[in-house]
């Protein structure tokens, strides 16, 4: 049963139940000498933090990362990050009444089937907050490449869609991760609303990446598009990835296509064309509704607090390829 | 730049080019003692084969498969199975005029900048004519799973849907894997055309598996939905994937998918429940248009011959995840 | 670079430094249900800890685990076992003299040649504390194969050679891992001679295997023997390893072996028989010798404190192999 | 039970049995653009084919390699390369006997415990046979590594031992794989003799690696000696290895080893330290003796036929690590 470990060059490991001890994870193909910032590490946990704004769940996790090795003077080793975040603030009690219950569309009722024993406590195992985890990874993968740009956003949450598309990577996107203040402000006042109803809402994520580097990506298996589609469907909630015009392209005729590159994504043939790579994923409504979400610390939607995640296993994906690119650097012409 | 392995305990590691010596695959974890039919893998083969239709390319491929090693007195040994196809039709110098373009929409530039070095005929390692080699695994993994039923089906093709999606695993697919007979001719026809004009169409496939083994699914980076997603979305020219409700999660609300167990395609948590798993494809039309593409030996739509090749690739997921969880079966109570 | 994950089912992945915060384990692919007592766990790390017996060093760590993730109610969930052990008695100026040099024998060296950068204090990564985290991982793995019995012990220190090998697991290896009473005193002796003047040793283990199942090892590269070289290779100090008759195979002729099927180790082919595994270990002396021995906290000789390490890494290799081969049960006739 | 690949980078996977159609190897992660040289390979091939002296086994296989992938105008694609070998002088009847016969020391009993079903014709696929998609590979690893200079030796073989070590890689190993010419005769004649009276003899091979670049080997578990060891232990017959002064450090006191570099045979810490490589392997006496022995068509020892196998798992171990190593160059100070 491991499948807690991603990546070739550049692996997580992953661990942690939500309402156990802690949560990490082990970053190991990290390069030596490279210099870390504690700080930028903080930023990144706060963007994924519940309580960041009032649309969200009013858990005051604190998220303080402790680096536990792979670090000396500020620099990595080369040698295995493993980073812990304890967990300080689990009310687990207030789950009790989970214990014989399975929710749908959760891992309750699947993992019992899977292991015969679970933790029923705010999803164990399954829970959103392993994400954390793949966080801390992506600061990492970022520092491997620090010319890339990775810029995720809110398209749509519910019946509000983003009609302009943010020109770069230097628009604001507020405070839950739209580039528009308008449909911020809509998005905000329709979420509380799903709160106060006990109600909830799913939507779809556009990521951009620039400048990466051409030739990322291992044919036949192991595409760019392929290991990004893995990343982004092992994330909780996500029910679905696009590269490109993605489902689009159903309608498109291959006369309608040829002359516009930009369709592509970013990658022709699962390699990356050192063009801006394009990609949507969908999220579904967290399964928690009535009474239980009004009262419980539950978010009606979980995109805003997706994006640094999705961000995190974007630069993961790229940061390994180019690793395992830069094996064959010498040997090129 | 190794990445033509799938798999963790039902591997697939294939090769060739489309105009070198041969294609194959070694399969790598198959299980001692099981029956093989070499006819039952031929007509797979058939299924994915050109000429079949008037609306395939014209090329006539023999795809002969030749067991290597692995079977002995008509069962598999549990060693290594490699299995090749010759290429025997390959009209190389037709490709000729290739060997400096690069079209727009293929791995021809992506290949350059990733090695430097490439062979231009007919695609190379990036012709979908790869795809044989997992039709191969794809039977060998549907062995150790008999009872698991795998439907694909087309569901769109450039301007034609599918209406009533059919309602098991019985209905006959016709000439084209189109689960409807209107459907199928109106597609026949309006591919004809494109073929005649030299245009090209893309379209979206569905796949139905049932009876798979409640269970399997390996989080949180091995989730079932996960590795689905990474095999489709390594095929050539599929840019989307998702699973259950899809894209349409982004409309609904949660209280809307509560009651509606079918939303989430047969998985929670990334583990299957045991329900009918359904998912999603979608497939770009082909690049090459205009003249090439009346003249050529090129499909105007790759939806038709797809079906055996996503079949095979949801076997090996499948049967790769059934051995994974099969290593925990005496552990559970 | 990464290196530090070991196993492909029963899989563990260590960090940490000698001086960081802590050494630790994700152990992932553990069953679920399977009952864990801490105590024992302390048990196997007090035998691996310094300061046991007068001829260790006295450095006086505390080792305590603690465990983040993984266990609930005192069961394994099946999900990753994160185990750490923080560093607390470190007296990390006692290395400042090491930062610039490089001692024979050591990582010193090429860890700059490979890193370039390195935590020059008690060794970082290369200390064999890092060790800790393999003892713990065979705590574990020797949950799921209860009724294999592992049992290591020194044949060999410097000039002293044990002359008649232990009947059986339950002979007692006295205070230093030697089923001898009277070398075990000889053995005692010759080491504090050795601290006194500066003067290291190295030495030869032995271990016996005995209820492993039969059929354990994957041909062709992944043969029971093969994995258990690469384990026991991995450690710190350790030079050679040999199978069964080992390197007095060289002397055998054909005739001598065929009527003792125990000169075989318990394996044919690579693939584990039924019978008892028999294998052997080779340690180097300590490379730190002279005025900085007698002072410093080191190990006249290492293979008194190895025996519960090698035996964890026998576990590990083992519980891998098991699980394995699970997958196929089956499908056996 | 998935066992047949070997490397992470280079990386080679092996299939087929000795009796079957043919044998091969896949290689995945080949640099593109690398010149190749068939010639050469056949070269290789025949160093370790039987039938190219009298102490040979007499079965005349041609081992004509035939290259189905991966290069294109004698260039590597930088895609798999498949080669096949096919086997043509089987004579399978000889083994009829061999059905319900299982012999010590080879893996019958252990593949009808693991398998429960076998190929009894010439070992099947625990063949020694096996070994020349090793050599096919190892051809393919000296191509990224031509500065690297590998020269394995016998060292002994029954009670002919080596007095005086090669100087260097150029000394002539003669016929038989022996740098002396008065121990090759004696062993001709001693292998002879065996070979008349139905006896079989075990030895030692001694590695020798110039030029190999410092820096390769990942702690902690892939150390350079780890995957040394595990690739000579996977060979068959092979029952230990040992590095640098291998077993004779249990006899040397630490004052006896710091001042000799090159006791630790060219790596410490399990990182090569630019120094020469130097390791030590056993293999063991045939188990065939006796009237089949004889008339039956095996070689008496292995040792004269195993250097060219040694030599290209050497390559294969070290050119998967330079290739390693090199994803990190561009970090390096």
């Amino acid at each position: 049963m491991p499948g807690n470990s991603f990546g070739q060059f550049f692996k997580i490991t992953t661990f942690g139940e939500s309402h156990g001890e802690a949560l990490g994870v082990v970053i190991d193909g990290m390069p030596a000498g490279i210099n870390v910032n504690l700080e930028d590490l903080k930023i990144e946990l706060k963007r994924r933090a519940p309580g960041q704004h009032q649309v969200h769940t009013a858990r005051q996790e604190a998220d303080l990362p402790e680096i536990l090795s792979g670090i000396f003077e500020n620099k990595t080793l080369g040698t295995p990050i493993a980073v812990i975040v304890r967990n300080t603030n689990q009310r687990s009690h207030d789950y009790d009444s989970l214990k014989e219950t399975y929710r749908p569309g959760h891992a309750d009722i699947t993992t019992i089937l899977k292991y015969g024993f679970r933790d029923h406590r705010g999803g164990g195992r399954a829970s959103a907050r392993e994400t954390l985890a793949r966080v801390i990874g992506g600061y990492f993968a970022g520092l491997i490449i620090p010319k890339v740009s990775t810029y995720a956003y809110i398209q749509q949450v519910g019946p509000y869609k983003l009609v302009n598309p943010p020109k770069d990577h230097s628009v604001d996107r507020g405070e839950i991760n739209i580039p528009d203040e308008n449909m911020t402000q809509e998005v905000i006042s329709f979420l509380n609303d799903c709160k106060n109803k006990g109600e909830s809402a799913g939507g779809i994520v556009a990521v951009s990446v620039k400048n990466c580097p051409a030739g990322l990506g291992e044919p036949v298996f192991d595409k760019l598009k392929a290991d990004l589609a893995k990343a982004m469907l092992s994330l909780p909630a996500c029910n679905g990835f696009s590269i490109g015009e993605g489902f689009r392209f159903a309608d498109h005729l291959g006369s309608q296509i040829s002359s516009h590159s930009e369709f592509f994504g970013g990658m022709e043939g699962g390699i990356s064309n050192g063009e801006e790579i394009h990609f949507n994923l969908v999220f579904k409504a967290p399964s928690t509704i009535g009474e239980k979400a009004k009262n419980g610390r539950h978010d009606p939607c979980v995109l805003p607090r997706v994006i640094p995640i999705v961000e995190a296993m974007t630069k993961i994906v790229i940061a390994d390829h180019f690793l395992r690119q830069s094996a064959y650097d010498s040997f090129l012409p």
